[in-house]
């Protein structure tokens, strides 16, 4: 322990009892919070909910990390990644005054502790989960695996900050946490802070010991070496000892802090000197599940086994026994010397909390909003493409917000990262290595490219990875984008929900500021997969993002270069949303012009004039209404209107395109829903209206179901149906393509229907033809149908 | 290497020689497969899709691992982690004569060449990576991560088979990956088989060093010696130094062999003798990526960079120099030494292949259909609970299906396991630990409860684990369950997806026999989550599970005890599904006796005449028609049928509840769809529908949009409301409640609308009283409403 350190072992001590009376109170107590007389069975929760087993531990830890914030003056961020580990949060918070600032109603007193008591894990209540309620925490304590990932997202470009990060040994047998641990090989000890992770060996999950406590002491030493670490290893062996658990924890965490200076030290001069790649430091601590809490109940051993995972006595309310121990474990603590007689913490204690922000409860890093800049934006023009006609050039999306995002990094040097697995440059967002490098901390060898100690893109073969870092970014301030092929967003299906479900809470909650959207860019879409294949195939995701809150989520799809910058141009300035984008990365027809495109995402959805054969001014419904969303389907569908405008020129087709896919939905349904009035404009109140979408087909029924013209809407999407084949292949399978779209109209449009037997013919002819052709030879489209290039007429644009 | 081995290093060399020459050809030819004649630009393929980085380690390692099955009869099973390694299993199932066999028109001679080069990574031919169309694969190469829980899955059981898992440097970044090392806490070595990894490091990915290649050696090996391996290296320094890399290897593979019999026969004498948990031997295999391809090109690196990835030579079409180097890289394996004139196989090499069923393309361990056996199953009726009277008890259905899981096991010792997050026993199925154990490899101690070195129930905190091994062990024929939270199984989405897939292309190859179907039992799901709170409530993964191939999934929503059972029954039999089973764990009241039960199951929907008030008999409509689909929705419409009953005896209400979803869609849509009739008759033609449903609503949209009726069903849900609360404030939330219910029936049925303000009035105040009373006193709406338990006649059953 250090000497000069301000903090005795006999306050540090007094904290943690408070928090562990506060803990015990919490997950048992309605009335008599301060025990001022014996513990009646009324005086207890009806029904207990609660979980004791790692909230000891947590509370030694907080405990032990004030002391060296005070004594160090040290910015450190609290991060609980054990499972219901929410009593040490809120108690902790609120022995720190930040809970009763933060909820008036939970005052630092008597009634106040009754409140605090009562709420906990109660209905209308808070979590028993650290959670957006809980003053202080970026990490859901829910669904586990992700503290490590949040406590590196945290700290990147954050150079004063350490995270204390406690990952359970639960959670430390999931596949994200385990991945996590190589974050080390991306963190560039000069410009990023510190992670400092605490394992925390508990012994048991909820039913089961764990991997990490059960295997040879000496093997776990060998797998935190592995993985890039020096472990300290803290052991309580006696339960009783705790002032030598104290003074062991103190002086591993002084070793600690000291390691974090060290390597933060040699990669800070210039020259940067030492090894490539230094381990750093991190903590070990094993000590009994349910520490300081019953050690028998009923003859059988609680402390120290998974028994003390939730409620060690659970039958207070009709064993006389179980009351009495609780009152005695409870008194245990010593209450009387922690609190004054009004129930307000005694002042040798309360001191012992650091000051103002730097109270882990209290950081702004935890409350990332405050700390949040506009991102500072490069102009749109700059980076807009030239388009004389529609169709008539090809330009990828993602090539063009690459060059964007490079902007964005340059002009944002320290808010602002770029997440892939392997990714970005198979993405076409390469050109953001003009200006930055991917940061990388192990060997970097001659051969390599755009490898350096620091740099804003972050590449790792892991979805998770991607995410959590980023999250943890978020959460604390600053900006970012995560690029991924678009099956494989998946993985992280979970990792979404949760931080959709974090940002609707959060939303309620007027003492958190907003914080930047997490923005995805997703290619290498479902609709280009000529050598992956089947596994490569799925669209879903936008599917899994819909079902969360209206409030939260937002899909767009740019059909061109120029609408997916002015969408990406978009989502980097909003707050709390999550943002899909789904674009492709190949060259495609450009549509619209700078301005043109702006206005057109703007609106979310509008009708292509160029790309339809009604009249514009005519004023009067279309024939048919071709509808398209994503790029590939966009270009099926003016492709599809050509066509019928070739064979049918007096049929009076529209097309309409979306591309921000809410817009289908009803106002009520969603904030960006289109009024109905607008809607039926758009899609006519009676006539076919035939939509072909990037996705699975039903989404569109679903946004559109309550639409007047809705029974009229045929969709054609994604069906599963995939392969390693060419894109027009694809778009065959699952009858998607042009002539399909333009068989579609024969069949729907009943004047059609009857008289174009002949032209329907035709065009399945010429869809075997061009199939035909683009199979055997592995030829685009394009070559077959060079007309839409060469023909379109400028006349036509809008 | 084994001096008693048959087969010499010449020979190997000779194997992989032709494994990579045939690894090229499918990469760029389309004719001249034996290079009869000079290279020529038509003798390429017009695009170039393969990838050839890691395919030569690939076919490295199953040369040497042919030697060793050869030696020792040994049973073994290829696995191929990384990514884009589906050439190196196709040569090598060419060479072994397996391709042949299983695709009669790919020929041992050269026009067998000629075709297998042509299909691959083209348009209507085969992926790049491994994949089902695979001979010998059970684990597809597309989205990484997977390999090694696949391998562990496979060897549960089979106690004589030995995995080799091929891993890849990219996918070992991934998180699945990184957790699937501490599979050996799980596999017993008595009774297992053993798995073999193989890390390769080829030390890039697509455009990226990989993390373990770039680490100091020593840190690697303390990774793996943590990770409880014993590594053996083998380091390919100078790519030309074959002769030496062959020994070297075949060194590592002999001592290996000898470690994992070592293992095998401690574990397997009587009394097992020898530490808890021994380290396995493993093997790490740094050799160039594009080993043996073009050492440079256009003057710079590729062979052991990162170019090497995809295709070396680029440039062929266009560039005499790149088709030059090509002809010369081909040559270089010396295809004359290797194929007879007429293209087969020359007779020396061909004889290095194991025989039959020993091939690693041929073993049935990679056709499981080929080792299924039916499981015997415990008689229903022994399981099945007694009901006198619907809803006067209470029984959880998880339980019920918790028994019958025992006996399942106990009938089974070999055959089923049950695979759990650590949730088991949360999610109630804690009866199998009457009969087996959770198999567990670490230290047990006295305070351990049900673990043991064998047991058919496996445990471990991470779903990725779940369901890799369980995949594994369905794809090599066994059958297994795997239990979850209904939130977290979001977790494994994307391992759905690609099982999924997978049983879709498995369906359609002749070759590749029926394997069981992968059940999930999700439970503690999000109308019971009461301490949990919002972060454990996610119903979606029914709606990701339907986007897939209708023939492949189907979802069940048992509403009480036997109907649990008897869907656990069901789906048990059947085989190539995904069968998803959601239900709850806390008692719930029973409605349907044993046969009853069993014949709802069957039809999947039906009419429950006890809880509605329409005359069974009557031939005449109803006024409404509640649907109703999971357990609690069933509870809420039972009771509002009760409540609408008592205020208004003349309205016909009809309950409608549904335990197959798919019943809902339509014929076309799907294999279970309900003919057209038979749903109108349930539905009617026009009346309103009510329907409560179990998980988001607009799913019920999605599946009835086709209906006649569709327009006039009204859906209530989960709406992504939720906090920690109870159960009836959830009902209240997401206005699935009973008061909630019966009003809506007030507000769509027109006659009621009208006149009956009054009753919808003292809905609304009951409500709000029920509300407040469970509200305030954490009390189940049961305590409200009592009547349902003692009024509930025995007239009314059917």
């Amino acid at each position: 322990m250090n000497q000069g350190g301000t903090m005795q072992i006999d306050e540090l001590d007094a904290w943690w009892r408070a928090a562990n009376y506060l803990s015990v109170g919490q997950i048992y107590l309605r009335d008599n919070p301060l025990l001022r007389r014996p513990l009646r069975r009324e005086d207890v929760k009806e029904r207990l909910l609660g979980h004791w087993g790692t909230t000891p531990g947590l509370n030694f830890i907080y405990a032990h990390l004030n002391r060296v914030i005070s004594d160090h003056g040290q910015e450190m961020l609290f991060i609980t990644g054990p499972g219901h580990g929410g009593p040490a949060n809120v108690a902790n918070a609120w022995l720190e005054g930040t809970y009763t600032e933060t909820y008036s109603h939970v005052g630092r007193d008597e009634a106040g502790l009754k409140e605090l008591f009562k709420q906990f894990s109660y209905p209308g209540g808070i979590p028993s989960h650290a959670a957006p309620e809980t003053p202080g925490s970026i990490n859901e304590g829910g669904e586990l695996g992700y503290s490590l990932a949040h406590a590196y997202g945290a700290v990147f470009d954050n150079p004063d900050l350490i995270a204390a990060c406690v990952i359970g040994d639960g959670e430390a047998e999931t596949g994200p946490l385990a991945a996590s641990w190589h974050s080390n090989s991306f963190l560039d000890a000069k410009h990023d802070g510190a992670v400092l992770p605490i394992l925390h060996l508990n012994g048991y999950k909820i039913a089961n010991p764990t991997v990490l406590s059960r295997m040879p002491e000496a093997q776990l030493e060998q797998l935190m070496r592995g993985y890039g670490y020096k472990p300290h290893f803290v052991t309580v062996t006696d339960p009783h000892a705790t002032e030598q658990a104290h003074q062991d924890f103190a002086a591993a965490l002084d070793t600690c802090l000291a390691g974090i200076r060290e390597v933060q030290a040699s990669a800070r001069q210039e020259p940067r000197t030492g090894a490539d790649y230094a381990p750093w430091p991190m903590i070990v601590l094993r000590s009994p599940k349910g520490w300081t809490g019953p050690a028998t109940v009923d003859g059988k051993q609680v402390e120290g086994t998974w028994r003390a995972h939730q409620v060690p006595l659970s039958g207070v309310h009709d064993d006389d026994a179980h009351l009495h121990q609780l009152e005695e474990w409870m008194r245990s603590y010593r209450p009387e010397e922690l609190f004054a007689e009004d129930g307000t913490l005694r002042n040798e204690v309360a001191a012992q909390a650091p000051p103002g922000d730097l109270r882990m409860s209290a950081t702004p890093y935890a409350n990332g909003g405050r700390l949040l800049q506009d991102l500072k934006l490069p102009a749109y023009g700059d980076h807009a493409v030239v388009v004389d006609k529609p169709g008539l050039e090809k330009v990828s999306p993602m090539l063009t917000a690459g060059g964007y995002l490079r902007d964005i990094i340059q002009l944002n040097p320290e808010n602002f990262r770029l997440f892939g697995p392997d990714e970005t440059a198979s993405n076409r967002l390469q050109d953001v290595y003009e200006v930055t490098d991917k940061a990388w901390q192990q060997r970097i060898d001659d051969v390599d490219e755009h490898l350096a100690r620091s740099g804003r893109v972050l590449e790792v073969l892991s979805e998770h990875l991607c995410q959590g870092w980023l999250e943890g970014y978020l959460l604390t301030g600053r900006h970012g984008v995560f690029n991924c092929y678009e099956a494989f967003v998946h993985i992280v299906d979970s990792m979404f929900n949760q931080h959709a479900k974090w940002l609707k809470v959060h939303q309620d909650l007027p003492w958190r500021q907003p914080i930047a959207s997490l923005n995805y860019m997703l290619s290498s879409h479902v609709w280009q997969q000529d050598h992956n294949g089947f596994s490569h195939q799925d669209p879903g995701f936008i599917d899994h993002v819909v079902n969360k809150k209206a409030d939260v989520i937002r899909v767009y799809l740019p059909p061109d270069a120029n609408t997916m910058l002015a969408v990406t141009e978009h989502c980097l300035q909003t707050r709390d949303r999550v943002n899909v984008i789904v674009t492709g990365k190949q060259p495609t027809m450009t549509w619209l012009g700078p301005e043109e495109a702006r206005l057109h995402v703007e609106r979310g959805i509008g009708v292509w004039d160029f790309a339809g054969s009604e009249d514009p001014r005519g004023g009067e419904d279309p024939d048919v209404v071709l509808g398209c969303a994503g790029d590939v389907p966009t270009v099926e569908v003016v492709a599809a209107a050509r066509l019928l405008k070739d064979a049918l020129p007096a049929l009076k087709v529209r097309v309409v395109n979306v591309v921000d896919l809410m817009r289908l939905q009803d106002e009520s349904g969603h904030p960006h829903g289109l009024p109905a009035r607008d809607f039926d404009t758009l899609f006519t109140l009676d006539r076919p209206v035939i939509f072909a979408y990037h996705g699975y087909p039903w989404l569109i029924h679903r946004l559109t179901y309550r639409r007047t013209n809705h029974d009229n809407i045929h969709v054609r999407g994604y069906k599963e149906e995939g392969t390693t084949t060419t894109p027009f292949d694809m778009a065959m399978l699952n009858q998607i393509d042009r002539y399909q779209l333009a068989m579609d109209v024969i069949d729907r449009v009943p004047s059609l229907r009857s008289t174009q037997a002949g032209l329907r013919q035709h065009l399945q002819d010429e869809r075997q033809r061009a199939w035909q052709y683009t199979r055997d030879f592995g030829k685009d489209i394009d070559a077959v149908t060079g007309w839409m290039l060469e023909e379109a007429s400028p006349d036509d644009a809008t």
